[in-house]
């Protein structure tokens, strides 16, 4: 946006302006709301050119490409916002191939009536998360729909990033004998969100663990190449369903000990109270990593060494199972199957 | 999605089956939903790895990514639906910087309550479009929002891809002197869902003129890879306001003459029912293309030749201005500014 001499008649109303549907218009409306609000935050080069699409060199190699829809409600909760999320949502989809993310696209479906000063303080966080990431948003979209057929906003984030030479990670390779790792307490994610909708309050506040996990991994990576087979962030149905995602993609079975999974002691109070199993809650700052077993310490080592990795610890191993069944011993001495989620007990959780 | 003995209870029901909260939640319904309908549909090898991410080869040179939010009402319209229309308008939008689309991905937010049937025939829409383009949509994700939140379903579409070697289009490189061309006849777009919604009838139906537009390009930049300075889709606003934004960028004027614009005439006559000025109206499958005054000729052959082009037109020149205006010079021989659109006719056109 070149031209000096362009002006709006007035400012954009960041304090009490609300948006209406010329913001989504394609006209002089929603390029000021572009430029007063989404280039202002996300200041860069790139989005600064102003063009429909982001130009960028690549070196060659493999590259990864990864998209995630934000229907997050509420908007904000303790230890995040929609904003953040769609920022580190994406950058670990990104990362779990082994990949270092390079640039982000963000597209805002926008409801007529949402207050400009929340849209402002979302894209803020989302910019800051950008930037602690090192990774700009450099390209966007805005669209608006009338009250009523939205909920304030929704965030679809798109990542893509370059996988370093010889790192083959994929949810199809765990095997037999492989090492099962979490980077650390589960739960937190799913647990806050459901205590800020039902308003629990506990001697602390609960905090969703919501983070970028892409300098973890790239330790990770650089530490142990080739024993990483699967890296998988356990969002959405958490670390059950994901372990059983991963065993039907590799065609084997998993025996977990329940003793080894690390849990927050105020989420396992929670999730008595709310009714919830914490292996289906969803976490937004961890990641599932299956490995040679040979590597497992070296690279529980490297996990625990890393601010997001602390509490980072082996939990079970990959075992022949041609029915693909995770099972898991419990605290009790028992042994149970750990299903996938069916049903929803946690809608728009991310 | 290796494991041949994993089965659902039940097949997905495309016929009288709606969307539930269950196809959101990261669990068992919604893998299904997935693998019966997503990857049934845009079936590619990316696809079926079935991780949350894709990984592709890229050589070294220049990348480029963009993304689209669609949320067009209705969602089926005449000459396509919102499907189509999320491949194409995002093609379209990698397209006009001179790349090649490489791959596509696609986030869904659908509404609780939508016909599978609709979901269905929507992404047969996208995968076909996607085929016909070539250009394959390998990695996704769903989110599901409560009845009232959302309105069926809206769709981000983001394409990555490469420009040419010596390639370099951008809104800001116009320069006075430079002509002005467009593809084709304008406000077919726009036309079209105004009268499909408004019930209007015509001896013959408008249709839609969305379409990608990317083989188009690739032509016109073998042709002359150092005469394109812009290339851009007027798409929302319209042909008026795309052309205020690449002044504006450029810091140019432009002058055109309305008679050499392009218009069907059953456009002209339902925008004088709907109280629209064409100028302002949303087309989905041109391109405007600015470049040197030398080449507009073989430029505008290469374009008339293809079957998206057959209609091109020069429609007026760059100035030098200071103040970016965009000026016609009318059918009867008057001037006009034709200024940015303001205000919001058309909602929800794309």
């Amino acid at each position: 946006m070149s031209n000096p001499g362009f002006r709006y008649s007035q400012r954009l109303d960041l304090r009490s302006g609300t948006v209406d549907m010329t913001h989504g218009s394609g006209g002089r409306a929603m390029a000021q709301l572009v430029e007063e609000l989404f280039v202002r935050h996300f200041d860069n080069e790139l989005l600064r050119q102003g063009n429909d699409q982001a130009s960028f060199p690549v070196e060659q190699g493999r590259m990864v490409m990864s998209t995630d829809g934000h229907v997050i409600s509420p908007l904000f909760f303790p230890g995040g916002d929609i904003g953040s999320l769609a920022v580190h949502g994406t950058l670990n989809d990104v990362a779990m191939s082994g990949a270092m993310p390079l640039y982000l696209s963000a597209g805002f479906i926008l409801e007529e009536g949402f207050p400009l000063a929340d849209l402002d303080r979302i894209v803020a966080s989302m910019a800051e998360a950008s930037r602690k990431a090192g990774v700009p948003v450099v390209t966007g979209d805005t669209k608006v729909v009338e009250r009523g057929k939205g909920d304030g906003v929704f965030i679809t984030t798109t990542g893509v990033g370059t996988v370093p030479m010889g790192v083959n990670i994929s949810g199809d390779r765990a095997q037999p004998g492989d090492a099962i790792l979490v980077s650390g307490s589960i739960g937190n994610h799913g647990v806050a969100i459901m205590s800020s909708r039902e308003n629990l309050e506990f001697e602390t506040t609960i905090e969703s663990d919501s983070a970028a996990l892409h300098q973890l991994v790239a330790e990770m990576v650089a530490a142990a190449p080739d024993a990483i087979h699967c890296l998988r962030d356990p969002t959405r149905g958490g670390l059950a369903t994901t372990l059983n995602e991963l065993a039907r993609q590799s065609s084997v079975g998993m025996h977990l000990r329940e003793s080894a999974i690390p849990m927050d002691e105020q989420v396992m109070a929670a999730c008595e109270l709310l009714g919830l199993d914490p292996l289906y809650v969803a976490n937004e700052g961890k990641l599932i990593c299956i490995c040679t077993a040979e590597s497992a310490d070296a690279l529980l080592e490297v996990m625990c060494s890393h601010p997001l990795g602390v509490q980072s610890a082996i939990i079970g191993e990959v075992v022949t199972d041609d029915q693909g069944l995770v099972q898991m011993k419990t605290r009790f001495g028992g042994s149970r199957v750990v299903d996938w989620l069916a049903g929803e007990p946690l809608p728009r959780i991310c």
